[in-house]
């Protein structure tokens, strides 16, 4: 659906909502398309993404700006619920991600006695490349109490193992896990949050919100196309991703056939980790420092000891003192596919300040986004190395972690999220 | 400071940066000048505000998007560090509003043994409309314990009492009051983040962050060219806010000569209130309650009985059951300067999310900030009769309030925001 129709249907849903002086309405009420006033709302920032497809939209679809994701709880005990609720869910996904209302009868209801089928915070808004990811947690497979609610245990991947617990880590329960997740992410937050609402909305009494994250600017490119953003460390990040014209994508991001359960073939294992970065004690080290730890220049993010961005790293190079120009413990070489059999990940994180922590400091850090074929050969070796070696822990408290399955993408509109799952 | 001007101060502050590779930095990493790919670059929300004027940026500015509003609490007890402080940042202030790095050496240093002079993470972006405007709280001129620690006692207007305690406020002591306030508002929330921090790392040793809050989503429009945005119940707010084309900002904004100490004199009162909204039960109600309690179509925003949005509220209007169209206790009804001797206030608050609440819901709201030129006759007779009598209560809970004196506008160069207050 192209972004012309769908913000049409977001003003006729508007129409439809009026309570018998919608004649009355003006055309410049209608006709503002979104809340603020920046020039270029026919821009590419402003159009829809499709939601039907082979993939999910939101993994290498280009990075939009702003996240907000969200962890479930399933509370109901009933499968033919669990299901409905992720047909009902798919259906309002496609309708959202092309910029109309979740609802069927208009964006705020148009029925007075009843409650809106719509929260209507973002009626006018265009659909600001919204894409909504979903993803199965282990627990859903089996529960924490080893119960399968669902009948599902025997179709659990074994990529879906429980990730290891990480050296340093300090994982506050309540804010990991979760039965599903949704990735919601676009260039506008109000849009990103209305899609999480509306579709917590629609969850009420088969899901419960376990935890959900706000993300403020994107720290990775997925795109060519992109320029490489910085995160809370004040460096450019994801120079090194996976991008979506990479091609090696079978490789490192898609699940293949063969390679567990088919109903995972052509989705991608999620791995989230909230990482607390201690920003006042980053910005008391020095600058020679900071870029020793990462292992690239902070101006222009070259790798150290080369003059471009883009360049690859020189591992063997050394400096006039015979020192690695990357030291052994830099962040990039440990992190550095050559380290781990090329395994590599698409990341999509995003910076976050949560407010301050009560002692002085702002709560802040990097929400950590990956995905890939196969945790078990990439996320966990590397973040095993990581966790081992890299002196930036000194500056990084990890406190929350999960893992998700997303399956493949909803093909049309007879198709759902849960569909290769509950067959 | 033009636009223009200020991307190539940015820029060059990178060439600066470079520990010996600058030369090789190919022109295109150093080109991209946003972290991200929109088009537009050039368009009036990248653009800087003036920091320097009569009365500070910030208050009737066109609303920006997003907002990093921050407290601190003040502890030196030496006055004459607490003035260079905001010598200081009132220079780092004029420097990142017009999109420049907070220090002096080039944005991200330029001394390999030093610690960098910006933390970096804003390099590139242009200005985005960023604003910082700063507040002084009650507590700093006399605090909790009765100390006048920086003699200032006899400074206090009598503006700045105390607020009444309202009944339903549930506050939260740790994230309300706070010596100082600044409001980081901009069109991007990594330009308002770093400055926010960077004025927090400048201000080491002499303030500590008391509390810190995100915010997404505008909700009021401060200019007449403004499309009036939504907030989280789904409502266009702000649709009769003042606004920066008024002919009464005297009388309703900006303190006049005589009304109190002379040091405020162009300077204006800041409320904020952090207002969490319980979505999920506002979400059940029925459209045509939801809005006989706020007084106004969800579609439109007209107030009921009325057309348009821009319409006036009719409160002697009755509906063909002869009950009043505008509830005797509906929300705008309540507002209204007709119930409150013509007192009126800017307002210029956020949506926010912060996560969830552990019960399941978001935790989501509106992040409330009003200026005015006297509080006692305008935010407090308000809000007592909408904390008596507005039935929207029933889905708010007040958590958080502040209350500041904002000077004049710093002049110039040689100016700074601290000169009027502290002599």
């Amino acid at each position: 659906m192209g972004e012309r129709t769908s913000r049409l249907s977001r003003r006729r849903a508007m129409t439809l909502a009026g309570t018998g002086v919608a004649g009355a309405v003006g055309a410049a009420a209608l006709g503002g398309s979104r809340s603020w006033d920046r020039p270029g709302t026919e821009d590419h920032a402003a159009a829809a993404v499709p939601f039907h497809g082979e993939h999910q939209a939101g993994i290498t679809t280009p990075a939009q700006d702003r996240l907000h994701f969200v962890a479930f709880d399933v509370i109901t005990k009933d499968r033919a619920r669990l299901v409905a609720l992720l047909q009902d869910w798919s259906a309002a996904a496609a309708r959202m991600t092309a910029g109309r209302d979740a609802g069927e009868l208009g964006a705020v209801g148009g029925v007075p006695q009843a409650p809106p089928d719509d929260t209507g915070e973002a009626l006018g808004l265009p659909p600001s490349q919204l894409t909504l990811t979903i993803g199965f947690g282990p627990s859903l497979f089996r529960d924490a109490h080893g119960r399968d609610r669902f009948g599902l245990a025997d179709r659990r991947p074994a990529a879906l193992a429980a990730l290891p617990r990480f050296p340093g880590d300090a994982l506050r329960p309540e804010i990991s896990g979760g039965d599903l997740c949704v990735q919601a992410c676009a260039n506008d937050p109000q849009v990103a949050v209305h899609a999480i609402r509306n579709l917590a909305r629609l969850g009420m009494g088969v899901v419960s919100v376990r935890w959900s994250q706000l993300g403020f600017g994107r720290t990775s490119s997925t795109s060519r196309d992109q320029a490489t953003p910085r995160n809370l460390f004040g460096f450019k990040d994801g120079t090194a991703n996976v991008k979506a014209e990479d091609d090696d994508l079978a490789e490192q991001l898609w699940v293949q056939p063969g390679d567990g359960p088919e109903w995972m073939t052509g989705g991608s294992y999620l791995v989230t980790r909230k990482i607390r970065m201690v920003v006042e004690t980053w910005d008391r080290t020095s600058l020679g420092e900071q870029e020793a730890l990462i292992g690239r220049t902070k101006g222009s993010g070259a790798p150290l000891g080369r003059g471009d961005e883009f360049d690859e790293l020189d591992l063997e190079l050394t400096g006039p003192d015979g020192e690695p120009a990357i030291a052994e413990q830099a962040h990039v070489r440990l992190a550095h596919p050559s380290q781990h059999n090329g395994a590599r990940l698409l990341r999509r994180g995003y910076n976050f300040v949560d407010g301050s922590d009560g002692l002085g400091r702002l709560d802040a850090g990097l929400f950590f986004i990956a995905y890939q074929r196969d945790p078990r050969r990439q996320f966990v070796p590397i973040q095993t190395q990581l966790a081992r070696h890299d002196l930036l822990n000194e500056y990084l408290r990890y406190i929350s972690s999960g893992l998700f399955a997303c399956p493949p993408g909803v093909r049309d509109g007879a198709d759902h999220w849960g569909r290769t799952l509950f067959g």
